[in-house]
């Protein structure tokens, strides 16, 4: 169905080799003999996590992480989020990611979508999970050059304010999003 | 209010310089003295377009274009896209795109949010625009390495299956959380 734009691979280069991905050059020719050299990023497979409860008051509420974040070198208000490991199910490293950046655990884990974070040049996926009900369980466990407030939102202020001031991840409009086709397949009012 | 979690930049060094991004490092120190290397990617700002129009049936329908990602190495559905060149707005960028990539012209052009794309490690921002009752005005006037089928799928489709098969881009999944936000705030049904 697609055949027509399909781009065959040629030589490949690694560029650059980082902490957090690798760069690399592709030669590719398309079906009517264009060849040119294209861009891969390669990552590891990333996790995003939306964590809810209900407030004292009935509120629904959603625990979020404030941090610096490195490429905007600015503070972003995210949903907790990470790196899949080595030998990991996606499912695990939201869990786990979940309990080192928030010391939460919750009581169901619903997977809400995956897809590829950026396909023009990432090669990598990304998962988003639901996990309800969460509750304290241990302290934070950060990594080394982690440093992360936790608090909880009103899910309403997060959809209402995603794009401005604080909330400026993309990658968290994209768990949003899941999120709000979830809750419309669920009939859940927001 | 977040200044105990800001990191002070120190030397910088580009790695890497290429077609659609650079790569550089950043020493940067916490406030409490961790001083540690972190990458940052510098590209172009992005702008997505959802272009809306009903169908003779009068099913809302969305206009999107079918194209091989070098990073991915697939054929993926997207929202038409692109760059915002030099000099240029950023909903000049969306109607100059719209009509590149599919031909069509729109009545009103609306900005749906805008947002940096992935914080941790990208510094540039990305744009969504909505740009309704869109209408075939020229021929498609692509780049030298652009090679896009363009359809008409019915906007319910694209919620549906978003994060499966061809529906394989997160920049579209942001593109439609801003868009599912707008409907809500304008009591549209999808």
């Amino acid at each position: 169905m697609h055949t027509h734009l399909i781009w065959k691979s040629g030589k490949r280069e690694i560029l650059y080799k980082g902490p957090i991905f690798d760069v690399a050059k592709v030669e590719r020719t398309s079906t009517d003999g264009r060849c040119a050299p294209f861009i891969e990023v390669a990552a590891p497979k990333w996790v995003t996590i939306i964590p809810v409860h209900r407030s004292k008051e009935g509120i629904p509420m959603v625990v979020m992480v404030d941090q610096f974040r490195h490429g905007s070198a600015t503070v972003t208000r995210e949903f907790p989020a990470g790196v899949v490991d080595e030998g990991e199910t996606p499912k695990e490293a939201a869990v786990r990611e979940l309990l080192e950046e928030t010391g939460l655990v919750g009581s169901r884990v619903t997977l809400l979508g995956e897809i590829n974070p950026n396909p023009a040049f990432m090669s990598n996926r990304a998962y988003f999970y639901l996990i309800e009900d969460v509750v304290p369980q241990a302290k934070q466990d950060l990594d080394e050059n982690e440093q992360i407030d936790v608090l909880s939102v009103p899910l309403e202020e997060v959809v209402e304010q995603m794009g401005t001031g604080i909330y400026d991840n993309g990658i968290m409009m994209i768990a949003l999003g899941f999120f709000m086709r979830e809750a419309k397949r669920r009939r859940m009012t927001i």
